[in-house]
């Protein structure tokens, strides 16, 4: 890593800075007995820093996280961390469907200064009340009980299969207006999204889906967490850039490439896809691995993916 | 507990016993703190027993299990067997969505000499192959690698989101012949069960529904695992005996009486409404505590749940 990355991904935060902008929700490489690679998720982690994320969302949905055990999720952590990537940019997932595994997680995330923690709603039990919810997320800030915990919150009704929604948003700002201070919305609807935006004011809206994030710009969000920002992070800077450089014209052509790199890589498993790509962008056969229930790209699908990524002019940056 | 309990729980299953006939999906009560209360939880297991109980199905979706971590999960299991529950007619939920804790919980499980293990699929991913299914039921089964693992697949796609096809089973009881040995099906479906129990013999297929009780014991099934069986095993009982003593006639008799009662209690979240018939019964009120996401029965839903059972005739039996 050169002098001025570490200079630049050392800075720390404010104390009340949102995570906004590009995040990269972080694929885990995997070891050969399917345990999370500490050392190349490091270098991982280092890479998209490099090329453009202003913060990583690890240990998420692409992260497989949901397959690795508290222990196994606490361990890369404190890796990332012990490490030298710098906490105050890090968006781990901390929402489990067992309250006392999202306490476990949220309370060590927090003591490692983490930048917030993205938290799932309890995804195992289905057509839950929002009063359930509400208890669930208030249960767990009041058991971390810490003053820096900052929470956003995830909607992706398709994965989950719990959505949250606005009522639900509102009711937990109102009561933890220092703590609740975004969301992930995977949905892929952006009129919630926009909507969460404009009826919450200051409340970090990010996108999940990496054709909205210009759209969610104009209307008052704060950025975007995808899976394609693991080899698409500068397309995705350079969207944000020129948004917030007033050049539409340019914003709009940077969003017009990522969208369709995502359309390509979006016809597979995206994790297993994404894997794929790094693997042949780094020669390091080990990527393509993912824990069951998720399971690597078939060769003929990588080959296909790689042709198709490469008709539309896009290729992979080395690794790392 | 009476003499003739001991002696009828303790008895030890034979070694390739299958656990057939009703088990209570059982509830786990909960202290103030909203942790399992491993007192109430062991007296509401014997008293399950001795109503009628072939076997107990505990931690599983009823007893909020996917709301507890793997620690507290082991820490309730570890109480009820070191406080003579016989470990032979326990049937925990062991199924999670980390693959690891899957495996922590099932190798515990074993240890204690359970009679089976009830197995979610991974339940976080959605869409996924059958292949990454049979990737993770077999890997966890190595892991284990224990030749007294008995294992009950899960199926119940409106809550795991995740359905076990008929293919996915084929396959691993193909594989795994002496391990996997059974089902829980929810889906309410009596046509896949009925399929399942043609295409595979000697398979254990046990009902989520209890509505469909007798009708699967007639097309070769092997019993219900319920959660209404906490308060009306004995009814379920009932059906099991006559149609084991071939009298078809009071079979029906039982099975319309208990569906009837089932139909009352599905107009509730079931697993508070059960809650609350027990807090009833016991006139213990912390019996109606249950962990977020779920939710206590509201007074009036509590009330007219009373009354309207009432109305049926049906009276929880005093507990304990």
């Amino acid at each position: 890593m050169s002098a001025s990355l570490v200079d630049a991904v050392a800075a720390p935060a404010a104390a009340n800075a949102r995570l906004t902008g590009v995040l990269a929700a972080a694929l885990t490489p995997l070891t050969a007995d399917l345990g999370p690679d500490f050392g190349a998720a490091t270098l991982h982690a280092r890479w998209l820093l490099a090329h453009g994320c202003d913060g990583l969302a690890v240990l998420g949905t692409t992260g497989e996280a949901n397959s690795f055990s508290v222990a196994e999720r606490m361990a890369l952590l404190d890796h990332l961390v012990g490490n030298g990537l710098p906490a105050a940019v890090l968006l781990p997932g901390t929402g489990c469907a067992a309250l006392t595994d999202s306490v476990a997680l949220t309370r060590h995330a927090v003591k490692l200064g983490v930048g917030g923690c993205l938290m799932l709603p309890p995804f195992y039990y289905k057509n839950v009340t929002d009063e359930g919810l509400f208890a669930s997320y208030a249960e767990i800030i009041e058991r971390v009980g810490d003053a820096r915990l900052r929470l956003y919150l995830y909607h992706f009704p398709q994965m989950a299969a719990v959505p949250v929604s606005l009522a639900l948003i509102e009711r937990l700002v109102g009561r933890y207006p220092e703590t609740v201070v975004g969301m992930k919305d995977s949905s892929g609807d952006l009129a919630n999204m926009l909507a969460v935006a404009r009826a919450v004011p200051g409340f970090a809206v990010l996108s999940g889906s990496d054709e909205l994030l210009l759209p969610l710009l104009g209307g008052g969000g704060a950025g975007c967490i995808t899976a394609c920002a693991n080899v698409a992070a500068s397309l995705a800077a350079r969207v944000a850039a020129a948004f917030r450089a007033g050049d539409g014209r340019a914003a709009e052509d940077a969003q017009a490439r990522l969208s369709a790199v995502r359309r390509v890589i979006q016809g597979y498993p995206l994790a297993a896809a994404l894997k794929s790509l790094v693997a042949t962008a780094s020669g390091q056969a080990g990527w393509q691995r993912l824990r069951p229930p998720l399971v690597p790209l078939a060769a003929d699908d990588a080959r296909a993916l790689a042709r198709q990524l490469a008709g539309i002019g896009f290729a992979t940056p080395a690794w790392p």
